[in-house]
């Protein structure tokens, strides 16, 4: 079968027709929902010469056997969040299900020159037990174990009872590492989870990496103090110093030159309206996709919580919350991904990936790894609203399996 | 007998001790420790040669009849917040009841030339209902009757009921009123509830009046976005806005000249690590001595929240919670009570109220009205910590009582 985007496209709607409602796509991993798209899914390759089998993190894999053991992946998640957007993840699923279609019509003997292989990651959005790319960190040997073992869903059940009851034994999840044994490269087609793209009219982009991340809370702490009866020069007002910090992460943000700076929640106490404010915690998330940039930010705000602390005449403390370093792509398939971008639209723009992927994995574990974006209608995901213009879909399609034709040769080129 | 001022502080201490605890002053209005605080007093009063009874708002008072129906009040309140200090409200109770036996003495035919009466105003505090000055206003005729009828304790009690138990009937507290019919002036002494004084190492101050308040919630609204995937210059962050008011509040009371801004809390929406806040709703306390300074203050405050809106690209909404107007003491009771403290200290300073007091009350009936305040030792006042030196109470009954005899020849000379 010839390479058919219209097909993708009609597969997608069959897709979201049989795992969303009202509300969005309901493929959250490991429920019903999910195991019937992984079945649906299953049915679409039962009519291809792959072997298809589950890893022992609970991921799918359906190998074309190739020339050379050398295998080209390409990976992406059925499962999505709540009231999730119909293309989050599985839209490189079905673009890779037809690479594989298109690669059993072209080599008549069934064997391209080396092996390709589809992965449906397990549980990438972590929407019941907190904790992302489940499938892909078991893999790729980064999941930290001694804190996964302690996740709980919102009943109380914990991720390795909740495996045993679809027969994976938590304890033995890194064993799917053997995957990627003669792993040569990997490629990801996803949506764009911003507005990016949107803002520059463009349909594709090539996506240099994943930003590191530094999460921490800051807390100032003052003194209440009346509202009525305090000088204002005699104040210690946590409030005051927090709000300083909500610009000045813009300032640091622009000086880190593609850095992004988050503060998404304030609280106050007392938190009263006839008191000074005592202690005022914020929470900052911080990206960028040069680890020393992202250092070079953490540092400024560190700098300028302490310098608006002794000007308040109040303390400041942090805590960390979690942080991950960048996952720069591979340089040679970035631009193999630009080039495929280039023949198909005309424009090659690259560009960071703020959100994590399964992809951020797969680098980390040392496989040369890229990712195409596609645009997003409203730059938004993770809700019912997340879409992607059709004539963008086509052309990603297109694209994305000339990479993956360019990825094959990329792979016979290397030294063995 | 003559001014004792060691009897005051001793009586002080006996109070502290019969109604207070390791936590505090436990003369919350209307409980049984507050009861037995006032039983305590009229013990007190019993000695004395005066009329005592409750009004109609359960306010007490305390009449030495004098050769003119002219009267003084010298006002205070034995009620407590849960956990108080042990000198705000009764100093100025047990202050006066002194001053009342020191004119029994002096006026062996047991008249004065005016009439004094000493009142304890009930639930100056409000801290079961949320509604302070309720006696106080009641008598002056300003009590919201429709707001305060529907006022709930936490155990969904309501005035009307919680007053009714104790024989006061809700409908009729504005009969109190007729207890001013011969007011002629009125004075009150009271623990600074803030550090100004402290501040200034000075033991006494002359006030100026009560401030006026206006009490808003102001709420920015932008847009929830992705913390990685959503360029800086993309964002509608609420809390960019709402950050720059904490600055611009303080460069606002500086312009004032003598008025303070507040904001106490901020709360946010989503409120989540990983992305821009939606919402952001902080509070604002304002309060000026000067009715145009704090009209100019809030209009500025609005000014700046909406160039604020317009500059991040987020809407502002404004919401009142409550306001009253600035209450301006007697300009020639000042005065009077500025000389008492120039007498007795050898400085007279004159310093607003941040707080309200049951004077803002019988000013806003149209009575001359002053108060004293005394040195508050760690500049704060609703908590067990709240103390002022005994030589500073010593001073401030001294000073207190002058400005009694000068206000009693003061009511003499104004024409009938």
């Amino acid at each position: 079968m010839a390479l058919n985007q219209n097909r993708t496209i009609a597969e997608l709607k069959e897709l979201r027709a049989l795992t969303g409602d009202e509300n969005g796509a309901q493929r959250v991993a490991f429920t019903p929902t999910w195991r019937t798209a992984r079945a649906w899914l299953l049915d679409k390759l039962a009519e291809l010469p792959v072997e298809t089998h589950v890893d022992a993190a609970g991921n799918l894999w359906s190998t074309l056997t190739g020339d050379s053991p050398q295998a080209l992946i390409i990976g992406g998640h059925m499962d999505s969040v709540p009231n999730g957007g119909w293309l989050d993840g599985c839209l490189n699923v079905m673009a890779g299900l037809e690479i594989l279609r298109r690669l059993t019509d072209e080599y008549k003997n069934g064997r391209p020159p080396v092996t390709v292989r589809l992965v449906d990651w397990a549980d990438e959005e972590g929407a019941r037990f907190g904790k992302s790319l489940f499938g892909s960190s078991a893999c790729s040997g980064k999941l930290d174990m001694d804190e996964a073992r302690t996740l709980r869903d919102r009943d109380g059940i914990t991720l390795p009872d909740a495996l045993r009851e679809i027969g994976i034994d938590f304890e033995k999840v890194k064993d799917s590492g053997i995957e990627l044994e003669n792993a040569a490269a990997s490629l990801e087609l996803h949506i764009e989870q911003g507005p990016v793209l949107l803002d520059l009219d463009l349909a594709l982009g090539a996506v240099l990496g994943t930003f590191g991340v530094e999460r921490h809370a800051i807390t100032f702490h003052g003194q209440a103090a009346h509202s009525g009866s305090t000088p204002m020069n005699r104040r210690r007002d946590a409030f005051l110093a927090a709000g300083k910090m909500s610009q000045e992460i813009y300032r640091i943000a622009e000086r880190s030159h593609g850095g992004v700076c988050t503060i998404g929640s304030c609280t106050t106490k007392p938190g009263i309206v006839t008191s000074v404010v005592e202690e005022c915690r914020i929470t900052l998330d911080q990206r960028h996709l040069d680890a020393a940039g992202l250092a070079q930010m953490l540092q400024e705000t560190r700098a300028a919580s302490e310098t608006f602390a002794a000007e308040g005449n109040v303390r400041v403390s942090w805590e960390r919350l979690w942080q991950i370093e960048p996952r720069p792509f591979h340089p040679e398939l970035i631009d193999l991904c630009a080039q495929s971008i280039q023949e198909i639209t005309g424009t090659a723009h690259r560009l960071p990936s703020g959100p994590l992927h399964d992809s951020a994995e797969v680098s980390g574990a040392g496989i040369p790894t890229v990712m195409m974006f596609t645009q997003s209608l409203h730059g938004i995901s993770h809700n019912k609203i997340e879409d992607t213009l059709e004539d963008h879909l086509h052309q990603a399609i297109t694209a994305f399996d000339r990479l993956a034709t360019k990825t094959i040769h990329w792979i016979l080129q290397q030294p063995a």
